[in-house]
């Protein structure tokens, strides 16, 4: 237990879950983890674990696992009950930003928030997007998921008065390998009021949504329905 | 009216007012656009209008304006009555943040929503920060505003669950003039779900902090006081 | 005239005139081609000269041209007939990138070719686009002008089946000063075949339009008309 | 289908069709899309498709797509009939660069548009370019295709009238490794008019030749036909 | 002997040893110089020795070798004695770091300086971090190893009046990717006085708290002791 | 009093003293702060204060202040008693280094750290510097300050055993402008154990410097002398 | 004579006198250093002194400089004999590199090394380069100077035998801003055997020709004229 | 024959031979150049080539080629009469550094030029460098390869007359991974004079030597044998 030490207080103090970051940790490391809150009977979710390096962990972690190779995510303890959908949109701009998406999906389901996912809804074929704006609308928070040259960040911020939380992905090659260029197209958005998260961070777009849901249920809100 | 088309429909489809950026506008271009709101009266803000460029505006502009030197913010047509305090803080790294955090502050103002502002609250007297955690936890949203290696976005992050948008600024000097490195510092930060705006842009957190405050106003929210 | 060679047998090579830079030229060395250009009764276009430099030159350079200062272009010789309009657009997305495509506009005019400006069309406000989506689809070439974030380049490009020049321009600020971040959502744009110039350079971009339309009038190009 | 939505109505509204970029997607995207257009009867162009996720794709998705290994690209349904060549040339600097030029002619050819490829007419030996320049000014339309420090877009820009499409490619090390260097030689080029796509982007680059191509198809262009 | 000429002599000079950095050099290049250690009957530090190369060295060289995998460091010629512990403290922000910090610790040990881990101590959670900080106030030199946005330096450095050793990692992904983000932080920092070393550079780290042990024995100093 | 807070515990917590950064703070910023400080009869050192906004502050700030144009420092409250010369050396590149060397000076002046300058022994001419090896390496901590490549830390580094603190500065042009080349020459110094700080930042090389000296003063430490 | 010592036997030792970078040096520096000189009678070359700043010189040093404006050059105690021309070409790409090459002009002089300058040769005009390769080619050793994409560095080095030094400059705008692309170029020239200084280092030019004119004259050189 | 044009004339142009850089080509092409060369009886330079690679070539190529794996050359045709050794010396950082000195010397060889190579003299031990300065100094050119910080093309351009080609190479991590330290650092170097290539450019230093001694052998050079 030398080398790690979980925050479990964290749900408390911030509202989301403390995760594990699976891709710079040794396989020793990752097991150690599994298994201490396996012993402490806690529920844990763990990111970016690529499925070589699932291979490796040892068989009384991968049965403890619930694992999801394309999302690379994996949870222990199973899921909470989720809330009823409509709340979070998550609006991908292209099909191979489904893994990161995908990612941001998990992690809601985690702390029990469903979500609806709209697929490839690029901006290159504009339709795409605009036939789906009422339903993405009916949300309180979207998350924009797009890689390339992020377009779809902006169009999407001038037709929904939602939250908006635009994650960039690394997908695309010459100047936009490695997804700054889309990061700087959601920072520099005409469109004003969007929020942006790291490259690739399908995850930390959800605790995102999940802090700004949360203000939400604090005492002393005044909302329509009152 | 050939050089611009004023999106006045933006408010209902977004949420929040369209404005002007004043820095890379010709002064005749922003004599047209104030002459065109007072025609059709309507409000409107300006952001960073230097006070150089000020002064070469023609007198019916600065006089319609009001003008506020530091934010380099100019409002026409007054504000709106405020709601009640308490929804909104903002939180400044450090004293010269406060230019960046005046430029949120006077946005929110425009659209109505009065804020907390909460000075030089840097990381390397943690004290400063540490006895004002309750005051800032009261707050659902909390705009944090830091330059130099932007610390403060992970140790707040870390601290309260309320959504936390982070405003890098341009502040230091070696690598970190400009900004970037407080910027990466916000994406990068190992305090999960920080919703991140461009560098200095204290307008934009505002309008995030404004779809966000939009969002809990739509019909069906189930909040604490229900 | 040992400091400069110009190349008056560009136009038969290439399709366009030489141009002269002025930005890094001395003012004596300004006057020097002005003065050469004027000897030999040749029409000459000046770019990027700023109103100081302007000023600075000898009376005779400042007599002998057409200023026109927020384009910072000046035409020695004046201009020739202009072709009926109808082949190129000009679609700004901004009200501050109008001094860009003024750029490319005065360019053409001095090569003969007339071009319809469409200001102030940015996605922020889809609308303002889309319902100028006929018209612009009328032209044979569309010169796309942009800063910040540059997703017009790729909603336009999804539209319409011209060929689309972009030029990036370098307003913004934060990770879009400089233009850096229009240039590469130009490049990196999911809307194919978009062909992108230099950020600023509404110059290169009529150069590049002209090249176009002047493969057109190559003998054997089979057209609608046949 | 729930993954992704192909946008057939591209070629009427764009004037090319639509692609699939098959380097970020997941093996069972990749079949999934092609058992859907080989459903409905769709020709399909598949792009920067390894050799390596080839060998994993369906039997099914193998058998259907003519795949060429030099320029990882797959042809779903056939090629059309050829356009007589003379049209487009691709010029290519050096032997490295061959592939991202095959790119090129196979989507010229998906199109039904023939190309002419010169190929290994780098500046360093400059007689190897200049004694081809009559046959490529032939052409209506040059993509020259070039790494390392791009001087090739420069010459050939001053050398021919036509329209000109600078693809940079990746190749070299150092300074130029990833294609930079290159891209911002085109971008900077002293021979104007030069228009530019995305490192090693044959594919945009045809598509922007097939932009220009059906400009000229549009009616109402005076030819010298005429 | 041609390819490499060990210096000996700088343990004297500098007062740190020369050591091996074996990730650059070839396989034949490592056995040459662990060879020639051994027959002078030298002691000698290898770092970033990979596991796939350890295999590949001459069986000689393997048995002759004490190496640790987590850090990539092999030792030549066994440990000296070690100084009493409580002179140097290593803390870690994360789980991941703890390569970076072993590196820092074999540096130490090679050279007879013990000294204390601490380790998963990140700002996420401040409790880990504040409830340890009298005992690094302990310390007379305190290596701080983080990686993503590195806001651990600055919180550390407000808090103890120490040498401060700030390593970034290149822990991180997306703008972290690779430890700029971390290295920029640390240089950075609103806290004073930090002393900064190269990305994931645990061995030079240690050499720098060597360097400043050093200077404390030389002759002349006051000390409380005194 | 409401923009700032100083932190007076500072310097009990760190070993060092709070200063303030003049350049992005306003004057009326500076002349409350120093008001503030006279109020409370505390010393004060302010760093990078231009000598157009020390003219623009009021004249009791003026008054107050001790300043220093070529380091652009200004002292409150006057110099302490200096310790005897010999702890601390500052190794200058060139002239042009010698404003950043300066500003470490007076830094340590005020914390009542005598320091000698030894300047202009860049490596270009290496007697320069190998003629003062021996009287450099009687110092405990050497600041080496030095601009364009930074060869002298590295030269430096591998010929005395002193804790040494390399300040990389912006004196340069073309690659080595703003200083972005001496630093990750300094970060990347084949000389191990180099701790180093921000461009131009004499103000923390002098704080690092102090950190170590302090370090040397607490209980416990075995010297030489003892 | 604190803050400077001259070199004067680096003549001796590298075959290039020393010389004064003004750019980054005070008024009081350079004034101390003319004086010195002078005091000394020592020849000097002084360059990137802006005509600003000398005008801020005591008129003792304005006297004993001959001052040239264009390159921004001064001279202290004249020159001394040339020799015959024809072993140094200097061949500039365009008008506004005339300051640069300039600049390698005085600094050969300075040393009594003659030089032809070629002006505005640049690559778009292809036949201005071609028409004086022979006239190029008699010299051993050619100067050439460019920015924006520094093209002209491969197409000269394709053509002549001649030992090349590259000089590329700040000239452009957008991406060859500050002369990156231009530098990036010359280093990865498809030309091989490019020597490449660093951006609008004229004078660094001038010693590589010096240098490798210097190593032509050491005895047992065997020459075509043995 | 249709990928490919070798420019045999270069020698005689330029004064050194066309090469192959073999990394970017696919095997096929590799195997048709060396095919065509043996048929045409020539010799041939093949760099950057790959031990995968070379296994994957066809017998006939591998067998035509001797082959050297450290420096990943290969040469086709045998050596030339070698000259007397003592014009170049080539002189290594760290051992890492001989791959890149080896390509040098490779190339050198190629063209009949002996050269003397010096291993493992870099600046932190700079006893190693300063004992045989005289040795190189007796060299008419010196190629100097360094990675890391670079600091050895300073130090070298300090103590020797000769020209100087600087060779940074890709040694390194953290801020000198992939070469730009050692590559800025060389172009910035404050002894003034150095000719730089591209990163790991051995090929290219040796290029540029003998660019420098061919111009050498032009009659009418006057040398000190006269």
């Amino acid at each position: 237990m030398d080398e790690f030490r979980l925050d479990w207080e964290r749900v408390g103090r911030c509202g989301t879950s403390e995760a594990v970051l699976c891709e710079p940790k040794s396989v020793a490391q990752i097991d150690a983890i599994v298994a201490h809150a396996v012993e402490l009977d806690r529920r844990l979710l763990l990111t970016r674990l690529g499925p070589r390096k699932l291979d490796r962990l040892s068989s009384a972690s991968r049965e403890a696992l619930d694992y999801d190779a394309p999302t690379r995510t994996a949870i222990l303890g199973g899921l909470p009950a989720q809330t009823a959908a409509g709340r979070v949109a998550i609006v991908c701009g292209g099909t191979s930003d489904i893994r990161v998406a995908g990612e941001a999906l998990r992690t809601l389901a985690f702390e029990g928030e469903a979500a609806t996912l709209l697929a490839d809804v690029g901006v290159a074929g504009l339709w795409r997007l605009t036939e789906r704006v009422p339903e993405i609308r009916s949300h309180r928070v979207v998350i924009a998921v797009a890689g390339m040259e992020g377009a779809l960040f902006s169009v999407l911020g001038g037709l929904v008065p939602c939250a908006v939380i635009a994650v960039p992905t690394s997908v695309g090659y010459g100047v936009s390998e490695g997804g700054r260029t889309a990061l700087n197209a959601a920072l520099a958005s005409c469109a004003s009021g969007l929020a942006v998260v790291n490259i690739d961070n399908g995850f930390g777009a959800a605790h995102a949504a999940l802090r700004i849901l949360g203000a939400m249920r604090l005492p002393g809100v005044t909302t329509a329905a009152d």
